[in-house]
């Protein structure tokens, strides 16, 4: 009997050896067992797979591991086949395309362990620091190709680094998921993001869907398979949809909310039956994000900071504590807490020279906060923060509130009626939700309904290379949102106003935050 | 309203422009419509087309005319895209891969008219001149290689001489569809046909399906796609199968017979519910093929021959009424019946002395009977035919009939009862069925029960990519067909042992044919 057992997307099939009055052809045979396997109407094999195909289906005994994907509902596709009893490695590898960063991870398919991962500066930021530098770049002559190239090159450098890290190589990559936002996605796959910043901002594809690595250039194994994640629009892309995957939102009943700030601040709220969406871009004060304001995380930067009212000095802690050099965005949004608790800031985030005492000072005509002294910081410059940068962050907290009103009362409910509350990417990671609660940037939760998710693009990218049925709740979590047009008028600027002041004009919003006496 | 107006696979289609509310993708957009146009459940796009889509589709104000082919059951594919008045040639290319003849037809996608053909010869003849000593070559060292370079370079290069011939370039070419035996159509694969010749007869794949042209190294469009004719087995391909869609066989209510003789016999019988099929491999004689005794047609050669009773002589045609240099297959079968009726041989096919006269000779110790005398042929040397050819010619129309007692007898029917009797290949465009009538090759029916169906491998093709509906009709004929292995048994023995004789033992079967007085 022909049967089949799976480990994720690999199974072990066992077909009916062929006879005189069983004439089905070898391939047919082997695509009749895959198509039960996966429940597909048609397996697409590669000619050079069923090349090979006859003599080892005899030299296995009509028994082989398969590796399989899906290339739409319908239709499967055999990427791979190797003996029963093989011993090779078959590995995926999860991408988080990220503006910024990239994160390649490798997993063991049979297992869905990670074997390893590294990351590296998004190779296109030497051409444009952020999406839009980028977009424009790709108009220029060559501009795409030019990008395109950067970074398709880069991930298959940092291939190469990673599978002799984990000591495979890249033909040991058969499947593979990327999960980046709309712009990154397409200049991957060497599409002209042109329309994603015209009105009405149309992206060039929403489902890429399932591509060979050869046709992207990817350096893996000949027949591999690339499922690029879909987006919703031109600012809601398919990292957010991997997030969603990855916190499982999908699939619960009470409602949750889920919030990336990364390059922009995008959020998520829903269930299993409905799920709404917008993104920060058409947030007036979030462009370039809160963390753009710090130094990035790195050896010697503050990324803790409280003040400590005994000593009347400031507790900071430095990452490998290390001489502090700057001042990351967790300790930023602590630091604003800081000041706010302590009244060295007023309701409306200025300075309070009397507070502050000394820390204070004038700096090319701006008032300035310092926190570490120039004596005792690894820079030999006064670490602090000006006037113009606590601006900056209460014009982003304001926005990210306001957004998060905006979206839960378009739903008939309020920022703190939720109970789960997932925060993904760096900021989820770092950020102490007890300080951004403090300067009202998020609503005044029970700190057990918040949950970081850590990266959760990569991490929906590994779930669908470890889980065949992930494949199908990417496509019905895509169906299933309704993308809101953050349309800034005149109530989102009524709700954004009452959000720029610590923590709120409406303090009965926040219970839990002493209004210091000013 | 998106809407679509469709001539074949070629397709106008008219899009909804996107607008704020409305801002699906592209890509996504255009696959929506062609989806319902072709009702299929995905139409895939490669990223080059899909790269271009964007600025397209705002030049053209959101309408392009679109060739589409379906990769399977439910998913089509969209090849190429063109302006909406676009006046480009869209052609496809129609392929009868034949053991011996190759040959090209053009044809314009949306007026379904054929440009042009042209023909060529198989260059793997010169490897080896039938399919058992190519699949023997292509076991040896780099022997499979150089048979599919052999074949794929072959159509390339004439490829490019239909082209000019037809005024276009190979780009204009989009969709192209291949019908040939089994291993003709491994060869152009690049697979080893080695199982199909080893007991239980396994070719490497039944449904090769739609393969692009790169893939198969054929030079047309980028994107290009390539219909592959499905087989039912190892002797029966799918050049049998473009035969059965060309005759409609498959749409009657009435049973009808299909017979093509080329390399192999192969034969069909069935109508719009039920079809039965065997190939001739099986049958003892009629390896090598009639066609095989006699001289390629050509300018010179006879292809008619009767004998005068009146003038006491040979009545012949050569083709282009020169002068003879060899007889054809055609011609070898008129010689047979007249010299049956004529007495000159006996029922059992030989050649009698008396009633021969001086055109009875022995030559190498063999009987021989010329037709035209050294004198007046062009070659000087006698042409006629040696005992053995004849005997040869008699093994042959003997399988022959057995095939066809055989396969009509198995469901209940004689060779008789036909009402609707096709003839494929160069066999049926040239034979006189009177002849073959006479000699007891194929039944005594009505001569207009009998249709030539001139090359229905290279018909069948053609529809395919006329007739969208013609893809689910292969399909469905493959999947219909009962394949019967021709087992050389007692019965089948005792069959053909009747049949050795002119026209049959029992001659109530050929009430037509008068059996000369010995």
């Amino acid at each position: 009997m022909p049967s089949s057992l799976n480990h994720g997307w690999v199974h072990t099939i066992t077909l009916t050896p062929p006879a005189l009055g069983d004439n089905t052809a070898d391939a047919d045979r082997l695509e009749a067992a895959l198509k039960k396997a996966l429940a597909a109407e048609a397996v697409h094999m590669g000619l050079e797979l069923i090349g090979s195909l006859p003599d080892q289906l005899r030299q296995w005994n009509y028994r082989a591991t398969a590796v399989l994907f899906r290339e739409s509902a319908t239709q499967g596709v055999l990427t791979h086949l190797a003996a029963p009893d093989t011993t090779d490695r078959l590995c995926g590898l999860a991408v988080d395309l990220g503006t910024t960063r990239v994160v390649l991870r490798l997993i063991d398919l049979v297992t869905g362990d990670p074997l390893g991962e590294t990351v590296f500066d998004n190779p296109q930021t030497a051409v444009g620091p952020d999406v839009l530098a980028r977009i424009h770049h790709a108009d220029t002559a060559d501009g795409l190709k030019h990008l395109t190239t950067l970074i398709v090159d880069g991930i298959n450098r940092y291939i190469l680094t990673l599978c002799s890290q984990c000591e495979v190589t890249p033909s040991s990559i058969h499947l593979a998921a990327v999960a980046g936002n709309t712009a990154m996605t397409h200049l991957l796959l060497g599409l002209n993001p042109r329309w994603i910043i015209r009105e009405p901002y149309i992206p060039a594809v929403n489902r890429p869907g399932v591509r060979q690595a050869l046709e992207l250039g990817l350096n893996m194994h000949a027949g591999a398979r690339v499922l690029v994640f879909p987006n919703v629009g031109s600012y809601f892309g398919g990292d957010l949809i991997a997030g969603i995957l990855y916190s499982d939102m999908d699939r619960r009943e009470e409602t949750a909310i889920l919030v990336d700030v990364g390059t922009n601040a995008e959020v998520v709220l829903g269930n299993r039956h409905w799920m709404m969406a917008c993104a920060g871009a058409a947030g007036p004060a979030l462009e370039g994000g809160v963390t753009r304001m710090g130094t990035t995380a790195g050896p010697g930067v503050i990324d803790r900071i409280d003040f400590n009212k005994d000593r009347a000095d400031f507790d900071i802690h430095t990452i490998g504590d290390q001489p502090p050099r700057g001042i990351c965005g967790s300790g930023v949004i602590d630091l604003a807490a800081a000041l706010f608790r302590s009244g060295m800031v007023d309701i409306r985030g200025k300075l309070v020279p009397d507070r502050c005492g000394d820390r204070y000072s004038l700096k090319e005509g701006q008032p300035h906060l310092t926190v570490v002294p120039a004596g005792q910081s690894a820079t030999k410059k006064d670490l602090g923060i000006s006037q113009a940068d606590l601006d900056s962050l209460i014009r982003s907290k304001a926005a990210m509130y306001t957004i998060l009103e905006t979206i839960t009362t378009s739903v008939g409910m309020q920022p703190r009626d939720l109970e789960t509350f997932f925060v993904a990417g760096t900021f989820g990671a770092y950020i102490d939700p007890a300080s951004a609660i403090a300067i009202g940037m998020i609503p005044d939760l029970p700190l057990s309904h918040y949950h970081s998710l850590g990266n959760s693009s990569l991490g929906g990218a590994t779930r669908i290379l470890q889980d065949p049925e992930c494949l199908e709740r990417i496509d019905a979590i895509r169906d299933n949102i309704t993308y809101m047009e953050l349309n800034v008028n005149q109530e989102f600027m009524n709700r954004f106003s009452a959000a720029r002041f610590l923590p709120h004009t409406d303090t009965s919003r926040f219970p839990s935050v002493t209004v210091p006496v000013g």
